[in-house]
């Protein structure tokens, strides 16, 4: 594809994300005021979230929120600054508690909430455990309590907040999902499309979607199967192309040393194709190395290597393109419907994304 | 004071429990419906969510929201019922990340989800610990969705789900006072009292009350300033008496052995009052307890003796009597307006916590 097709994507991504980081700041600012006075941990806990909240991103989600309300009208629209905090905070919950999860050390670049707990009480991990999973909790229900106090009418921010909350859960149901994918036998495609669709697409791509046109004063319940299918595919394309670039990207260009699902033993949709791929000695270096926790990254090279003689990353590629034109199909169909350039951007989304894979 | 005066209270708590424990199973019943299939995680988290949830106790907190409801009106009142389900499994997602957090074997003579987990997976320590976190996280969420899809008008669920929002909040606030009592110098009185409201009052006493006089049509904003002092009182008399009982009460009678509040370093009320009445060498002994970490039952049975010896229980008793006098006089006051059976009812019921005080 030619870059003109989607090169109003990343312009749209810089105006809605400055606009929204200035937002999330005077958000906190406001939130520290609130609290109860002479407190040394409750400010701490807020900061950490803070932090956590605007070491930012792309702020895709807030964006996919904005476009989603010009799908049915251009002017300003009340609600949707609510409707971004809450999105984000709910993401900020997740990250807080993923990186409890996985005892990830880092988050964009910085230490993760209860890694930052644990070099301020050296002497204390259960306290630090337990108020890291305290910061993800408050992230969880500011997420939810900041739509419904919206100056919306009551019916729509208890619609919003309905979107949330089963965004929240059916995010939590796509995380256990998630750790269940790295036991018994491996997963087939459409298992691993399902944890792509609850553990993110839900969330970050069909919750701002019903949001935006919600706020917007359409009914995205009469939608609601082609917004779906929408996300899902979105989504997986999304998942497919992070787990393509673990396993494949260049180092000298991510920063990122390649391989940490093969390490931690995640069975992501690039580990199961090269396992699905290789049969005899080539299959057991890969399921030890996914066994073993923490392979060489002479191993990881190894399995590189044998995954590109086997087509893997062509292959993959190719699925990552294939459910990014689906998903532009599903959006070009809502034409007649909606706005022309909202409809665009939904359009060119997928197709953006997956340019990214090298 | 005589029985009389709270004779009734335990016998409605008990029409209120056995109605709200089958309600209760029915929601975990379809629940488990709608859940992704050949998922084994999924189902398993929910389990483990709906067998917390049921090991009830008394369900103090479905009675002060059907009796605050019935300050407006005797009859029967859409929405209580979610109302409820919201309650207890905020409570359940309180519980679950409080066991993580004290890493609790037991809760309610059973395992604690996190403790449960680890049984299920003893090679995955650190899947467990996360199993545990979604599942609570799970059951934050499911009590703020069961209030937006009540069958009852928008407005009031989201007036609703608006007061379990900041009671969660309000609630993670507390937990983390709660850490923060344990550092530093001992916390005051005030600061003793502030812990027990965010911690516990705001979701367990306010909380009830504001959803029930909503759900009956009252607007509990214009009575919100006496709501909060009631609350305040008798999480403040509850606590002292959990605290009391901790220290001074008979293992024979409870079954718990006495004194894991100093034996886990925690700053309780009755803690801080024997701190408080001792110098030199008590106070040491005390202070050493606390340090240590799992300190002897003799130590325990020795600083039982010198508590008693100050005064300090009946000082205790006192303190616990008073908050619970304030807290009925206050409910008191709410005669002329509501109606007299139901503040009969909250008058009562801290005047009877506070008899089991031994």
């Amino acid at each position: 594809m030619t870059a003109d097709v989607t090169g109003g994507v990343p312009i749209r991504l810089a105006g809605y994300r400055d606009h929204f980081n200035a937002l999330f700041a005077d958000y906190f600012d406001a939130l520290a005021q609130q609290r109860p006075s002479r407190s040394v941990f409750v400010p701490e806990a807020l900061e950490l979230v803070r932090d956590m909240s605007l070491r930012g991103g792309k702020r895709l989600r807030v964006a996919l929120l904005h476009e989603a309300a010009r799908l049915v009208t251009p002017d300003a629209v009340p609600g949707l600054d609510e409707a971004a905090l809450s999105i984000e905070l709910l993401q900020t919950h997740g990250l807080i508690h993923d990186d409890i999860i996985d005892d990830s050390p880092l988050r964009r670049g910085a230490p993760s909430v209860h890694h930052a707990y644990r070099s301020r009480y050296p002497d204390r991990p259960q306290t630090a455990l337990g108020l890291a999973v305290l910061a993800g909790d408050l992230a969880a229900f500011l997420s939810v309590q900041v739509l419904l106090t919206a100056p919306v009418p009551a019916g729509l921010r208890q619609a919003m907040a309905a979107v949330q909350a089963t965004a929240g859960a059916d995010t939590v149901i796509g995380q256990v999902l998630d750790l269940e994918r790295d036991f018994g036998p491996p997963p087939g495609r459409e298992a691993l499309d399902t944890v792509s669709d609850y553990k993110s697409a839900r969330y970050s791509i069909l919750a701002p979607l019903r949001l935006g046109l919600l706020a917007a004063g359409e009914d995205p319940a009469a939608h609601d199967h082609e917004l779906a299918r929408y996300a899902r595919l979105v989504g997986v394309s999304g998942q497919m192309r992070d787990d393509y670039l673990d396993l494949f990207a260049d180092t000298a260009v991510t920063g990122k040393e390649a391989g940490s699902d093969l390490r931690e033993g995640r069975r992501s949709y690039a580990v199961c194709a090269v396992l699905e791929a290789t049969t005899g000695e080539e299959r057991a270096l890969v399921e030890s190395a996914l066994a073993e926790s923490g392979c060489t990254p002479e191993t990881v090279a190894r399995i590189q290597d044998l995954a590109r003689r086997h087509g893997v990353d062509e292959r993959l590629r190719g699925d990552i393109r294939r459910s990014a034109e689906e998903a532009a199909a599903v959006a070009a169909g809502w034409r007649p419907r909606w706005r022309a350039e909202a409809v665009d951007f939904f359009r060119q989304l997928p197709l953006w994304a997956s340019q990214h894979v090298g």
